[in-house]
């Protein structure tokens, strides 16, 4: 036990055990608690990546998604269960915090964009010692494994979730240098209609597991419209070589 | 010596030199030669990271970016200047790689998000085996350091150089969630105007030196408008919690 109750929001990269950086390795090793989110009957990436850095008697914190695939997203009930959750895995944690456990919560990517833990660290941090520990991010291990660079000098850089209706993929692809679209899944066919009426789909680039096991990228232009998975990108560089 | 020529681009983080990945480090320790850019007169950001990391009898290679501050930017003469420097630079490289040399290009940040790296990546890595190490970014470093939730489910993230026209700069902060506003220096004043009008200066945090030594960091509304380097960031959250 670390004597004093403190929260770390853990970056630990896209999914390479060997993107974490020594900051999150040391935070791992003096973790009393490492928790994580996850969806139910799915291991957490977080937790896979950093699998063999984990102290033996560490405690193993999973946090479950409730299941709300059948709820509308904006609706009140799928609202108040979310949030519903996040207030009682904050309190979870909060006990283990109150015992002086040095709580470690592993994320994905980096701890404070687009993930989970900042439902944590807004309930928490005012009332816990608590330090977030940046990571690299899904999109930055994708453009390092596939090379390309994204963007330069004065590009104006954007991430797009695939989500937003098309009309607005459309108008802000436009009028952006260089683009991520996240979130792809079953949106793949409409990501695909607004590259192509911008005339960039020759230079998309369509990742899929970034840097994990069983990645793999190609040109978007290649891809089939059937199954792409949720966290599948598509980068669009905004710097061209030799401009 | 490693036998074979290959070109390595390695993010080292924003500038701790905890930040630094495992995958950095190996290949830090594996290299014949490290080249990193600079101003003349300036130590590299990338070099002052990872210099406790540095095999004893790696070669430095410092790549010294020409003066070309009396020079317009759109100039031709600053583009060719610029363009010579890095072709230059290149071959520089390509002597070593010719040689079997295994040489690590280390970049502050992570080398293919506005990076010089990116310059070398296109001229060398159609002829030598090349690999890219994501590493994570300036940005992150900061709202991680001031614990800043920066961006969540469908929001929409931008980064926006400073450097852009006032108009376009407020236009686009207005049609965006979250952004970062990069390359500060003097364009504060400016950026200090678009987000008052945009009613979110309240919202936005200033910070100076990301995570590293004499690193600064507090709302931009209380900061003056005198002094800004250019590599200070504006982080304007898009999420605010509850939400």
């Amino acid at each position: 036990m670390s004597g004093r109750g403190k929260l770390l929001g853990v970056g630990v990269g896209p999914g390479d055990p060997e993107l974490v950086t020594l900051k999150a390795l040391r935070c791992l090793k003096a973790a009393d608690v490492v928790a994580h989110f996850a969806k139910e009957g799915n291991e957490s990436i977080a937790r896979r990546a950093v699998a063999e850095y984990l102290p033996a008697n560490v405690r193993d914190l999973p946090l479950r998604y409730p299941l709300t695939t059948a709820m509308p997203k904006g609706a009140p009930t799928y609202q108040s269960v979310i949030k519903g959750f996040f207030d009682a895995s904050a309190e979870l944690i909060s006990t283990h915090l109150d015992a002086g456990r040095m709580v470690a919560v592993i994320c994905e990517g980096d701890p404070l964009f687009y993930g989970s833990y900042m439902h944590l660290h807004v309930r928490l941090a005012p009332r816990y010692p608590t330090e977030v520990v940046a990571g690299v991010t899904g999109m930055s291990g994708c453009w390092s494994s596939t090379g390309t660079p994204i963007a330069q000098g004065d590009d104006v850089f954007s991430v797009l979730p695939a989500t937003l209706p098309e009309a607005e993929l459309e108008r802000r692809l436009v009028d952006t240098d260089a683009v991520v679209f996240m979130k792809i899944g079953r949106h793949l066919p409409k990501v695909r209609r607004v590259l192509d009426k911008a005339r960039r789909l020759s230079r998309a680039i369509y990742v899929e597991r970034g840097t994990m096991r069983g990645a793999c990228a190609m040109p978007l232009a290649d891809k089939g419209d059937d199954c792409a998975p949720y966290f599948a990108l598509v980068l669009v560089p905004g710097w061209e070589a030799g401009s």
